[in-house]
């Protein structure tokens, strides 16, 4: 079965539109989703940024939460600005490697995604994210146990590193392969891909354009 | 007719893809399409940009290129990397402005991205840029004239300053009213708002989203 790998950081607005459809997308055409959360912040202190650049650049912040707003009507999701913006996304992050060592993963990511972006809940609180695991069907206190556990720590580090060996610089991202995707608008086509069924790779990677009139 | 603003960047490898689609794309729609260029230079520098965010963040950089590549054979397009890059869009812009007041604008347009982006072609050349607004069917000796007016110049600087106050950081961007779009994958839904059809008018401004299963 053809592989996706979803790198998705739980503070970031459009990993939350990712999310909510990504499973749905790949089933639709048989593909398999890999849930590789990871943290951005490390790898945007090493571009030189200490905050999203949503904050640091102000012109840029503005449009995306309008943005969000206007995407969010459009997929009849709920939207609320979290407060601060980005949240530390640390534990949720740890809770998903446990999340996906049993079964209760990808569920646990939406209902984060939505306790965060849909209600504007506070993600980096054990007691949110205690009953979101339970809501998702684990086990609360042995997940909390086993998110702070070296083992866990590591795995998360690891991750990110990859993410940005892998050449990440921003979430949403899908990797197929050596195939790097950004962004949530990129969804369909990363799918696409991981059907081989991409008009570049049809092409045999050389782009054939047809001839073009101004 | 509703009117959606255009503003573009000569110098924008995402200015391309948009400009190449978007009048057919607003006609269709019943959509004018108002060409603005402008010149993102002096909004990057305001920002702390020296370059292009694609030359300052290598991963970012890397992306947009095989993102690029992925585009232009989805749409039949040719790309070539023009050297350097970003290319210095002054002249371009300026003799845009002189198109405009003619005829040959968008045409003219068109033809500079389609040199640039598509054959690698240097769009500061005077000799490419009179070619091609002769190619559009504009009289290269008297736009060059014009374009080196003290009229055209400043109407250039205030475009830019507009540009800024309007909110804008990148290109394209499209604005309808006080509503604005960045990036052509936001083509369709700038077209949408401006035939008053996107689904956050219709709830009268505020997302009424629908129940979300996690």
């Amino acid at each position: 079965m053809a592989r996706l790998e979803f790198w998705h950081e739980f503070a970031s607005t459009y990993s939350y539109l990712a999310a909510m459809r990504i499973e749905d997308l790949a089933r639709e055409s048989g593909v398999e989703v890999v849930w590789r959360p990871f943290l951005l912040g490390p790898i945007f202190v090493k571009q030189g940024w200490t905050s999203s650049p949503f904050n640091l650049y102000p012109a840029k912040g503005r449009h995306m939460w309008r943005d969000m707003a206007r995407r969010a009507a459009q997929r009849g999701q709920p939207l609320e600005q979290p407060e601060p913006f980005p949240q530390n996304s640390l534990m949720a992050a740890r809770l998903m490697l446990a999340g996906l060592e049993a079964d209760w993963g990808p569920r646990f990511a939406r209902l984060v995604y939505l306790a965060e972006f849909g209600q504007g809940l506070d993600i980096s609180s054990d007691a949110v994210l205690a009953s979101l695991v339970a809501e998702a069907g684990g086990d609360p206190q042995a997940a909390m146990l086993r998110a702070r556990s070296d083992d866990i720590k590591a795995r998360l580090r690891d991750a990110t590193a990859e993410a940005e060996a892998k050449g990440l610089f921003g979430a949403p991202s899908f990797v197929v392969g050596d195939e790097l995707f950004w962004g949530d608008d990129r969804l369909e086509e990363a799918v696409a891909w991981a059907r081989g069924a991409h008009p570049l790779q049809r092409a045999g990677g050389r782009a054939e354009p047809a001839p073009m009139r101004a």
